[in-house]
Order: structure tokens, then sequence, then C-alpha cells
């Protein structure tokens, strides 16, 4: 193996298939980068076996291929070296079994690599069924709802996001069982699918893939690959199925609110300091008037103000819930003005933007004694 | 105790006082900024028993004195109040024995304090005799030698920046016993002194006060006063007698090293990331041509790189130290072209600038065997 590859662009793809290598990897090899020189390219894969990339360079000016080959270099030892190297060019060279040489103008390094015979054969093929996504699109549907996935790994299901068609939409839909967010954008679709990818992989494909404006999505059975015209990233899917959240938004409510939601934000966020137990708790104290946003802590102390609003209409309440559910809530609609919706003091509070019907928040009431 | 005062003032104060308070305080009370309203003036004190912090505030536009009294009142609870609270001007107030209101615009909290009897007396009372030293140039002098003092807390005094007089300079020396920098700068000195304060403690007080022009000193038998017109940093001195390093820098040396220190210190940065049992050492091969960087390590692989050099007096050397250590006394000396001294290959390395007298690098050769 050997070849020739400008520094900046060698630091670009490491810096890509970073993002799928773990510092903890399951097995030595995926500790590394595998490097395949074939006649036509140059491809650099990194995986953790949950997440899978794969980016493949054709020859050019940055690029020189001089001989076939391939090799498995630890990811950090080769980023740092490829950082810190004296010259624009930069020759990779296996000199000796898996012996790399790794040269710029003065400086030269050999590094240990791994056997590519031990790499994991990891299968990029897929169906040839694609649908399209604007990036820009798809990764505000993804930040405006993964944050409410469950961290806790007893249900599967709820680590991931739910992405699912439904009529002409893609819908996303996250829940930890506590809340839920839910927001759906417009998209070309080819065939229905009803998927879900765990949290942190879906935020990675999205930071991956921030510089592309459209990408490819194929399906198979348990992954899903999202293709850009460099980089394939192969997600691993959650087999579990996702509850069904519909019946949750369908709540007939007696009492709603509407607000200006940067006050309201802002509020909560102060009030949400004092925590019990390690727990932010607000207690929101509604009239036709005004909306009353307190918090309390037998160790810390209290917080209390008052917020005008913009409408009120039904009996007036006093609710409970996760201070950092409502924030959340809030930033993820978007909006000057949000809706809340409430059936009284135990059941859940549902969030709308008055400005955008296609997203939806939803947050359990906390029961508060006192 | 009731004060109204500017929210940015108060949230400089507090940033300020908070430098000294530390998350596991020793004592409960020691957790919190003790606040002193008197006719005159507003204290805030903050302390972890090593370092103590005092800021005086008089009254002015932006501090309004209503009532004396005091409270100690956790950290991060009023520091977060105060950053989020909806008003320009801030009132704190004590309300009930040690509860604390803190109120703005529409928000107001009502904060447990603790009991100010609880709160350890620090004496801030000092010695009438001070030196006064520039800012900057004193930042500069612990920012360029504190870097190797020793983090090993079995022998204190190398664990602290050594301050004494020589002459009409004041000498700032930090030692780990194997490598030393040493750095003096001209200032107008009040009797002689030789003290050594804890090096994370001597960096603190160069923060706290990077926002002044000039302090004044004051050293008492176990502790030293830094004082701006406001502010107050009494640190504690280590008592242990600080190693005399004099003899360390008059080596003969037997051969001379002149390199450009900038491309040294690429080389060392490069070569440094081969570590064996995490330590980099980086091996020096020097002739009357040029200079070899390498490093090597059974597990990584191996670095190598050739450098032109100004000028080399003596028989040809091969020497290898720690790559860490040459590299933070080439930071240090900030100079464009660095001279090393050397004695053999078992005797240590003096490295100096031409450009600057007044400081002096110091490094251990490490023996290797390959």
């Amino acid at each position: 193996m050997n070849f020739k590859i400008q520094k900046r662009m060698f630091n670009n793809v490491l810096a890509v298939v970073a993002k799928a290598i773990s510092n903890s990897a399951p097995i030595p090899s995926l500790s590394g980068v595998k490097i395949t020189v074939s006649e036509e390219n140059v491809t650099f894969i990194g995986s953790d076996s949950n997440i899978s990339i794969k980016t493949v360079k054709l020859p050019s000016d940055e690029l020189v291929i001089v001989e076939e080959g391939e090799a498995v270099i630890d990811i950090r030892y080769i980023s740092e070296i490829v950082r810190k190297i004296d010259s624009d060019m930069v020759n990779v060279e296996i000199i000796d079994g898996t012996l790399c040489k790794i040269s710029g103008n003065k400086s030269e390094f050999k590094i240990n690599g791994m056997r590519p015979s031990d790499y994991p054969n990891i299968n990029f093929d897929h169906s040839s069924d694609f649908f399209e996504l604007d990036v820009k699109k798809f990764s505000d549907l993804v930040h405006r709802t993964v944050f409410a996935c469950s961290d806790q790994q007893i249900r599967q299901a709820l680590t991931g996001l739910n992405l699912k068609t439904e009529g002409d939409k893609l819908v996303a839909s996250a829940t930890d069982s506590y809340r839920l967010s839910s927001m759906k954008i417009d998209f070309v679709k080819n065939g229905d699918f009803n998927i879900t990818i765990p949290s942190k992989i879906i935020s990675e494909t999205c930071n991956i893939m921030a510089d592309e404006k459209k990408i490819r999505v194929y399906i198979d059975k348990n992954k899903a690959f999202f293709n850009s015209d460099e980089t394939t990233v192969l997600t691993r899917l959650i087999e579990d199925a996702f509850p069904n959240t519909s019946h949750l938004l369908n709540i007939a409510s007696t009492q709603v609110l509407q607000i200006d939601a940067r006050s309201l934000q802002d509020a909560v966020d102060r009030a949400s300091f004092i925590k019990s137990d390690g727990k932010s708790v607000v207690k929101l104290k509604i009239n036709t008037d005004s909306l009353e946003v307190s918090s309390s802590s037998q160790e810390i102390g209290s917080s209390h103000e008052v917020l005008s609003i913009a409408s009120y209409s039904g009996e007036p309440l006093v609710i409970s819930c996760s201070g950092k559910y409502l924030s959340d809530a809030i930033k993820a609609l978007r909006s000057d003005v949000m809706t809340m919706s409430f059936k009284g003091e135990s059941k859940p509070i549902i969030i709308l933007s008055p400005e955008d019907p296609d997203i939806i928040e939803y947050i359990s009431p906390v029961r508060t004694y006192n």
C-alpha cells in the first residue's frame, strides 16, 4: 500500500471516520481506521459496530495512488501525526507487514498497524430503494425531537428516535415515557417504513452529514444507510417496537393557556436551579390573569415569580412538572408564542406552537404535596 | 442585612471570590460567600483556607446600603440566581434568621443561608511593609516558571513557586527535581524575602489580579497578601525550605548548540506523541551539521526527523530527555533562537535564550537503552 494525500484532506477524512471509532473499542482492530487502496480509489472505514462510516476518495491532485493494499492504523496515532506533520502532502506506505511509514517533509513516522484480516467485514451493500432528504431539514427534525429519548437502557426502544412515514410526511418521535417530542416534515417518500435509530447514532449521523445538501437514505431489515457522494454512514436499527404514541396526543383539553415562550422559558430556567433530590420541579399556578411559576426545596429554599399571559380559558389550575422537561420542550418549539393545553392537574400537558402545527410536545405532570 | 447591587457588579464580585471557594469545602460554611454590610461598605469573602479573597465595595449608584448585617450563602446558588435574575439591580435581604431574599423585577428567591457565626474568622490584617509589583510583569514571571512545579505531595516545597530577592531582582523558581525553570524581573524591593507559594494558588492569584495594573504585596510569617484597590488575596505559604538550586545552573558545558526554537519545538511536539509507559522520551543526536530528533516505543512505533542547526561546538552527542519537559521549556523561553548547553549525555541540559539572560531552563536527561 502506498499513496500520497493532501494533509488537509487527510485530516478531514480522518475526522469523519473517527466519529464512529470508540475509545473503548469492542475489539482491538476497531480502534483503527481501515484504509484500502485500490486502482480506482482510497477507502477509509471507521466503526464501533453500532455505527460505521465509509468515505471513498478518488485520485486527484490531492490524492495520488502509488500501490494497492490495505492497512489498519490506530486512529489516535494517525490523527495526531497528520495534524502535526511538516508538509502539505503526506506519504503513507506499508513498508513491512503491518508497519506503516507516514512521512512529510523532514519528519517520518513508522507506526505499528494492525492486521487488516483482523478487521471485521462490514457490509456496506444495500437495497437499491432509497429516498432523498434535505440535510438541513432532517437535522432540524432530529435535533428538535431526539432530546426526549430515554437514557435508560431498560427499554431499548425508548433509547432511539423513531422515524416513520405518515401520509406524505416523515414523522420523528422520541419519548422516555414521561415526555414526548414529535415533529413532521414534508419529504418525497418511496414506500412506507417505521424504524428506530439509537439517539446518539442519529445525532452523530446529522453531524457527519452537516456539510452536505442532500443525502440518500436506504433502509434494510436491521440497518439504515445515509449516503452522500463520498461518505456512507451505516447505522444499526433498534429491533424492539417503538410504542404507539398517537393516542397520547389526542386529549380533549379543559384548560388552554397562551403565553410568550421566551418569558416562560426564562422563568422556568430561573426556577429550575432549585432542585429536590437532584430534580427540578416547577409549579405552575394559572388563572385568567397570570401564571405564577415557583419552585421549592427543603434544603435550598424557594423561588417565585408572576408572569403576565396572552390568554387563558378554563378553571384555575395548579400543576407541577419537571423544569428541565418544560424548558427542553419550549426550546424545541422555537416559537414566539406557545399554547399549553391541560386536562386538570393529573393529566399530561400538551404544548404546541400556533406558528407551526408540525411539532408537538407532551409532558407528564409531577405530583407534589406542598 | 439589606442592600441593592447592580447585577453586573454582583456577578463580577461573585466570580472573583468564587475562585477561592472549593467544591469540596473542608467545612460547610466555606462553600458559601460571606457578605458583610456595614455603614461604610459591603465586603465579600470567599475562602478554602489555603487561599482567601476579600473584595470591598463602597456605596455608589451601583451599590446602595439599606441595612447593616451579614450572611453566608452557598456560592453556587447565589451565582446562579444573579446570572439569571430578571433586572439590572438586585435586592439582597435577610428576612428571617439566615433566610435570604434575593429579588429582581418579578422574580424572587428565598435561599437558606448558613450561620455567619459558623464561618471561620479569616484575618486579613497584615504588616505595613509592602512592595509593589507590575501585574503584567509578575504574571509573566509566574506563568513562565510555575509549570515546572511538582504535582507530587511528597515533597511539599517542590509543589510551590519560590519567590525570593536576589540583589535588586525578584527571582521565581520552580522545580520538580527533574527540571527547573527560573526567571528574574526588576522590581523595587523593600527588604529581602524568600517564600514559596503553592503553585495553584499563585496561578489563581495572577488570574484574579489580571485586570489590575499594580498590586501591593505584604509578606508575613506564614502568609502573603496581594492587594489591589478593592481586592485582597491572602495565600498560605509553604513552610518547608525550598532547595537551593543555584549550583545546578553552574555547569561548565562541553557542548553548545544553537538552534531555531520554533522548529525544535515543532519536532519535539511531533515526536512526543509516541509514548512508552505513558511518558514521551525524545532522543537528540547532535553533530556539527544537524540535530536528529527521534522517539520510539515498542507498542506504537517510531518517529525520526533531521533538523538543520545554527551552530554546534563540541563532540558529537546523543542525549535523551522528556519530550514534554523540553517542549515546556522552549515555550517558557519565548525566544526565536535558543542555546542548549550540555556536559555529556548524563549531565543536565541547560537551556538559555540569547535574547533574554533573565530566564533559564534546566532538564535532567533520561537514560535510554536503545
